[in-house]
């Protein structure tokens, strides 16, 4: 069917879609940047879908029981913002859209969460959509399982193009639906078939049904242009009539409309031109000049964006009848447990009078068995190494098709998955989301943990094995690069705690965070109980005198998390030498930063000479040792210059030379 | 049919695997870490394989021609261990497999490339061996496309587990090797439905022959503990009956025949236990001490270890007869070609007389628009941005299915299995494969980035759009932490070329290396030609004065890439207020760091106040800025302190106080 024969066959219909496609064409057009084809080829799909079936109130972005949209093919921006403004969401302007692109504006060139309400995530990271939603879905589950379906009920919807489906995070969040039987997830595919290098058969042959449904998802199809068609498929997908989750493949014209360009890659990336904008306006009966949208086809679309008015009244009854109405509003809001804080301090009190020497993952299992019968809030997970990153407590149970209160995710061998869901499990909100998996793995993670750093969202990794000092597995398992790469992540705190008590101390400071995420790194090997009081937390000071020197200071030495123990037993040596010797352990550098001038002055004076101990890359500790402006002489660093290896770990700090003699020796040569 | 049954209806098959399974149990024994349950699950598969199938010499494991055999569930590297010594691979001796995952052995706890022969690629972090041998299969494709069937033809056979298949990097290999059409690429599942957290159903229910079939490739399946049912499916597997890669579900029991942990997650991770040991010894009917191999056993192993002599010998006549012999012998030698050093300077003689302005990602198509037609080892690629990585030259043609002779491969939306497989490419032999995203998507390609790092692997890391000088894209596609977190990474040279001249010169080193793999970070928006000369390769000093100071410096400026520009400018403006101001160029830390401290001390002398400038994090910076141990007193940064934004270039460096005019501003502070 030709474009003129749509337009004529459903005029309603053609209309509000055209509002779409020309408000998408005229923003990229005047930032002279930008994807026009993905709005243009989606706008049927997406009209269907806001004006039949999504539950939101443009009034009310934040409602907590509408269903949620994500935008899994982000460069297509300007479809959500086009919806935004067209369905009346306050903050997204005309003149927001007329900005696109541009300084200021919250119409970033992909879809920022906390920009615009509205924008349930941030996208453009292909894959990192429909990852995000899992978790967004598996949050549904699990509130409802806790409040019941008067509370909380509703649909995540996720657009999705060939790129999200070809990067590998997309099989891993199919992966987990399927088996997690997460039938409120409904995923649409704008299937074009066409990539930025050309057709998709380019580079890609695999047969996305057949994929989804080996994956337990169930599948469907319709023609992305006839309205009818989308609705009756999203009404299917919507019916919930089985428990799997939903595949929706969308057949679609990317650019539609636009005479030279559609159905090429030349309409994905960049405007379309004057001259092409023109024939495309012809094409689709559209008379209206730049970024004009008619009164009456405005009108419509508020009344679409206001539809949903009445359900959301009705669920603020329900929630104000229900019993559990303030717990259930603190659990929405992310507001912290006022449990947290004696829990935590128990635990420490306990910690220092009996001193335990225990790794700090098993120091994390501590503080997780304490904390999390207290914080139903708190989910958790491990990418299949429960065992090893010691993050299932006792009370969790297990969360699964059958049993939706469990709050411990087996995630499976899927990092990434992993992370984007606990982006979305935060995002949704409900659940303060944790996971684990090995510290090196963070490597196979870094797509969504950037994310969970820009979207700014709370979520904690507990990543053990945290060094060489996980000894045998070999270099393949030893970070030396990873607590640099997260010290220069904006927005991240790392915590390498040294013993229970920092260990209880980062979990506080983690999971009392707001805007942003933790990752904990923790030793698989034994460490002492070092601290000697349990009063303040330190932790937050990011570095603190752990051990004062007998008189003032000539060496102070600075460590982290199992290197502690040897910058301790390498003052004890200095000091019976007659070198006096300060301590200072530095759980995390990001908090120390952000300290007073003063404090830092206190902890780091001038004048000693400073040695760095962590088993891991120097590159970071520059600025402790030498200063920001330069101004310290002597600085030394005991640590890593290359990759690991497969060895027992004490064999592993002798034959790299991270040991209290190295420390001693380096400190001695830097005096004289 | 249980195990007593096994053993009678085959057993000169029996005792073979059986002297795999005994080996493996004791080494991990030994050793007290490791897994046993893997090796001992897939020892049926891999004695058919190595007896029935694999073409490979143990007196040559580097002949060119041999099949290669990649164990991608690397924890089971006992199992490879085992094959090796028990076949006759020289290093490979009782001593090594005693010291399993001990300091010095070549049985690190993973299979590590370089350790031992044999060991085709580091594994270990999962479905980084599925996907990296993607790219032996592509490499083998690509060199019997140009030397014939006589010279290369050989299958690639993979053993890959659960853990291979959950994670997302597994469905890139698939879908990119299913739509090349990878005939000679086979993969032998190890389906024991166990994962470390329990059974697979915990965490997945894909039906994975119905994956992998829908993204192209041919399904089989096996009893894997009947020997002849698995020489049925090799054989069909290795029939090439169609131009499908081939997936063989080979079901085993993990820890086969260890009587209380077989078929559970306690056989796959730690040692079996002196009391369990026996019971399996008892029950493989295994009755020699630990260690102990008989040596009729022996003797049959090592056969199969010869039985490739033959063919490798024929092989060598055929090269020997083939007129190609020379360029053969140097392609697969992987000797740099002598017409790469004229052809860089003839580019280089070129851009110093017409001082193109353009960017380095154009610079870098320059640059390979003239070495391609010279390299006919060159590989390219893309992860679908081949007209913003500008990596495809005219003269390559397209790797496909009917285009074997293609050097331009579409990698599709796939960093991560893109990455993995330029791994392999260079591992197989023929090849310099480089391939290009994003700068921003290195997340994505994180785990086989370090992988090309650990093995020392002289792959080319295309990375455009390398800063907030992308513009509007926003900030999920600005990279800020990224040349921290590379030149964080051991190993790996990390270039950003300043103007055409810089990356000439950064692509000579980068396809001269031979064991370090280079990124090229490279700048969307154009920059002018600083470089004044064209001589010596000055990008191989790693840093070196670009301008010098009009008397002696009071203020060093240093920049890399785009920012060198802006320190030009800056010094201009410092030299008209009359503060001597030189500018060096940094095109590579790592390289800098390399050369002698006098050469370094020339470059950045004490005294001057130090700035640097880069549209990214400071924190590799400060070793520059600083000197290791603290010497200069005086330094600044320009540079970002956290993400990015949605504007247009310009706007960003201004918002942002990457200017000129901020540098001069931040010295004049300094010098007072």
């Amino acid at each position: 069917m030709d474009i003129a024969d749509r337009r004529k066959a459903d005029p309603a219909h053609w209309r509000l879609a055209a509002a779409i496609r020309a408000l998408s064409m005229d923003a990229v057009e005047a930032a002279n940047s930008g994807h026009p084809g993905m709005p243009m080829g989606m706008a049927d799909v997406a009209t269907v879908l806001f004006s039949k079936h999504l539950k939101f109130d443009a009034s009310a972005p934040n409602w907590f029981d509408r269903d949620r949209f994500v935008l899994s093919a982000g460069h297509g921006s300007m479809l959500v913002y086009s919806l935004l403004h067209l369905t009346g969401y306050e903050q997204m302007s005309l003149e927001q859209i007329k900005n696109f692109r541009q300084w200021g504006a919250i119409t970033a060139g992909h879809p920022e969460y906390g920009h615009a309400e509205g924008v349930e995530t941030t996208t453009g990271p292909l894959g990192q959509g429909i990852a995000t939603a899992v978790g967004f879905a598996i949050a549904e589950e699990a509130m409802r399982a806790q409040y019941g379906a008067d509370l909380c009920s509703h649909k995540t919807w996720v657009i999705a193009g060939d790129g999200c489906l070809m990067e590998g995070i997309s099989q891993e969040a199919i992966g987990l639906a399927g088996m997690q039987k997460l039938k409120n997830l409904i995923v649409l595919w704008d299937n074009n078939d066409i990539t930025i290098d050309g057709r998709v058969s380019l580079s890609d042959s695999t047969d996305q049904l057949k994929r989804f449904e080996a994956s337990g998802w169930r599948v469907l199809a319709c023609d992305g242009h006839d309205a009818a068609d989308i609705d009756r498929a999203l009404s299917d997908a919507a019916s919930g009539k089985d428990d799997r989750p939903v595949f929706v493949s969308c057949k679609t014209i990317i650019g539609y409309g636009a005479p030279k360009k559609q159905d090429t890659s030349g309409a994905h990336g960049s405007p379309l031109g004057a001259e092409e904008i023109a024939a495309t306006r012809a094409a689709y009966g559209w008379d209206y000049g730049s970024f004009v949208i008619p009164a009456d086809i405005l009108d419509e679309w508020r009344a679409i964006g206001a539809k949903g008015r009445a359900a959301r009244e009705a669920w603020n009854a329900r929630v104000d009848a229900s019993a559990e109405r303030d717990e259930f509003a603190r659990r929405i809001s992310g507001a912290v447990s006022d449990k947290l804080a004696p829990t935590i301090a128990a635990l420490k009190d306990q910690a220092v009078a009996s001193k335990p020497k225990v790794a700090t993952r098993k120091a994390s299992e501590m503080v997780l068995e304490v904390v999390n019968p207290e914080l139903p809030e708190t989910i958790g997970g491990s990418a299949d190494l429960t065992g090893s990153n010691n993050t299932k407590t006792k009370d969790l149970g297990v969360f699964s098709a059958e049993n939706r209160k469990g709050r411990y995710i087996n995630y499976g061998i899927r990092e990434h998955g992993m992370a984007a869901a606990m982006n979305g499990i935060w995002l949704h909100g409900g659940f303060r989301p944790y996971g684990g998996t090995f510290m090196c793995f963070t490597d196979y993670a870094r797509g969504a943990m950037r994310l969970s750093a820009l979207m700014g969202l709370p979520v904690v990794y507990v990543m053990t094995h945290d060094s060489i000092g996980l000894g045998e597995d070999g270099p393949t398992h030893q970070p030396v690069e990873h607590l640099a790469m997260l010290r220069a992540t904006p927005n991240t705190m790392t915590f390498r705690p040294c013993d229970v008590i920092e260990t209880a101390e980062a979990w506080e400071i983690a999971l009392s965070s707001e805007t942003t995420p933790s990752v904990l790194a923790l030793s698989r090997q034994n460490l002492p109980t070092l601290r000697e009081d349990a009063g303040e937390n330190l932790t937050a000071k990011g570095a603190y005198v752990l051990r004062e020197a007998s008189a003032e200071a000539q060496v102070i030495l600075m460590a982290t998390g199992s290197e502690v123990e040897i910058a301790v037993a390498a003052r004890d040596m200095l000091e019976a030498q007659g070198v006096p010797t300060r301590v200072v352990s530095v759980p995390s550098m990001e908090l120390f930063r952000d300290q007073p001038g003063d404090y830092r002055k206190e902890v780091l004076p001038k004048g000693p000479v400073r040695i760095a101990i962590e088993a891991a890359i120097r590159q970071p500790w520059d600025w402790l040792l030498l200063g920001e402006r330069g101004r310290e002489k002597k600085a030394g660093f005991i640590g890593m210059t290359g990759f690991g290896a497969s060895a027992p770990a004490p064999v592993l700090y002798k034959e790299f030379g991270i040991t209290a003699e190295a420390t001693v020796a380096e400190a001695r040569r830097l005096l004289d």
